[in-house]
């Protein structure tokens, strides 16, 4: 089910925006990040659009097909 | 409902530790941060244990209670 945070900026979309940037510098599409993570494409392009609360051992799994560790992930704010 | 995951080490209780690390070194109860952050001790305790697939709003939920970023929440692997 779609989701709304009620943070702002809201960490979702800004998830998102990371996974986006992650697998654009690997030069992958949507289609071959989902194959690789084994997950469906409909839903990674929910994760990518910021309107999936993605849980923690589907954020790994994007870790590792993107070769990155799961704090890397997360390297989204202003932190 | 509690999950177990396929992965070894297994992340859920990687992150379960991490809590657990971060909560100590503030001093807190589990019953404290869990009021912090707005969730039910029993819960916050499954998410400890690692039987819990907790989702980014959560855990993003658990970074501000705990004064740390998100990133650092998931700084528990060998990275």
């Amino acid at each position: 089910m779609p989701i709304q945070s009620e943070l702002t900026p809201d960490p979702l979309v800004l998830f998102g925006q990371r996974i986006v940037q992650l697998r654009k510098l690997r030069g992958w599409s949507q289609e071959q990040l989902a194959l690789e993570c084994g997950m469906a494409r409909s839903y990674l392009g929910g994760v990518e659009r910021g309107k999936r609360n993605i849980a923690l051992l589907n954020i790994c799994k994007l870790a590792d097909a993107l070769s990155v560790s799961p704090a890397e992930m997360l390297q989204f704010s202003k932190d």
